[in-house]
């Protein structure tokens, strides 16, 4: 039997390069919308509905009595209740509510890949990584591990994050693609010195400034909260 | 005295979001366009006029009498004469004429940077590697690597000289850019197996298929074509 194959987007910009269709998307956005995403579930949120903009954020937070958060430049926005970081959403605060969360990057990649006809849209960071990983493997169906990058430029977290998944899962999938084989080698490079190396990219540049370190250390920690986020009837909830 | 900047760019398709104003932009199109371009100029070719298609080619040529050439799935284009081999143009054969070469990625990056607005291009691959990383580190300019990749697809040939570019030249230059970093990681993994590690890229498998694999081998060796083409009048020339 042929196997489904496997390839790794680094940049939405680069979407309509691939074909989409029928396959299952995973979007990665390490730094921290699905990091965030997989710990709220995990913690009992009952959804996550991702919307790209402040004023969605509010109304749709209005309309369902749910908790809303975003940050811009490492700020709650105004108007919102709560910022992005994963430690934000414990247990004894989350569970049983309906977060809806706006970010920019991840966001925008997974209403692209609805759009482009995707059967279905997962999220995937190291907080889940185990939980991608086994339902990749046994899906039988094509896969896209779209890195959403930041602003459309290719970053290191989201890579890593794709050459982890791919180091565990590609004996189920034919992998012709040299992002795939860059991904995996530099994971493959980093793993065992990831708190360090992830310390040399810009997006942690950029976060640390803010103070976000814990955060940025809890998002390339495996498997601390092992759901799989699912996106069905435009909200995230655990499969 | 602040350095200037250096940025690697994965695909000609996320060229806008860098500032290419007033800097140099290097194209890159190991296999085989950038190497053919280094070897014809180092043979003594008086220039080679980059054109993205066919009908260009055969008109300028007749023009120029100057020699054409294209390949298309490894077959010289019907009304062409030669190829796009680097083997194809010994000093013997190129030396005071001017080429006229077709070539699909790396032709279209270049006149994307131009349009763009850069001060300078230059071609860059394997052949002339030294000779690129003299310029860029005595220019004091902001530089682009632009890595051309494969029908807007990231590639590794290309990614992997830029990391052989920015191992010798960054101390000249602010690298602040995961794809840089990706690039000079990639690089120190392979600079000791090139030969067998693009055995493992997509566009080996492709262009072997057609019996390719000296050329690719050229294309990936170091300094056997160490001349600088620059764009200047419409044709790339020594500098």
């Amino acid at each position: 039997m042929q196997k489904p194959v496997l390839h790794t987007l680094l940049s939405p910009r680069l979407l309509d390069l691939y074909d989409v269709a029928d396959g299952i998307v995973v979007i990665i956005d390490v730094f921290r919308a699905t990091s965030t995403i997989a710990a709220a579930l995990y913690n009992g949120a009952e959804k996550v509905i991702p919307v790209a903009g402040v004023e969605d954020c509010i109304a749709i937070g209005k309309e369902l009595n749910a908790v809303t958060a975003g940050e811009r430049d490492g700020k709650v926005i105004e108007g919102l209740q709560h910022g992005n970081s994963p430690a934000e959403y414990p247990r004894n605060f989350i569970e049983g509510k309906t977060l809806v969360l706006t970010t920019t990057n991840g966001t925008k990649l997974l209403h692209m890949a609805l759009d482009k006809g995707a059967a279905e849209v997962v999220t995937g960071s190291f907080p889940n990584l185990s939980a991608v990983c086994r339902h990749l493997a046994s899906s039988n169906k094509n896969v896209i591990l779209g890195c959403s990058a930041w602003k459309d430029k290719f970053n290191l977290e989201d890579t890593l994050f794709a050459g982890a998944v791919i180091a565990q899962v590609k004996k189920y999938f034919t992998v012709y693609c040299d992002s795939s084989l860059m991904a995996e080698d530099m994971y493959r490079l980093h793993c065992k010195d990831l708190y360090s190396f992830i310390r040399k990219t810009t997006h942690w540049y950029r976060l640390a400034a803010y103070g976000l370190e814990k955060d940025l250390e809890y998002c390339v920690t495996p498997d601390t909260a092992n759901v799989l986020p699912i996106y069905k009837d435009g909200a995230l909830v655990i499969n």
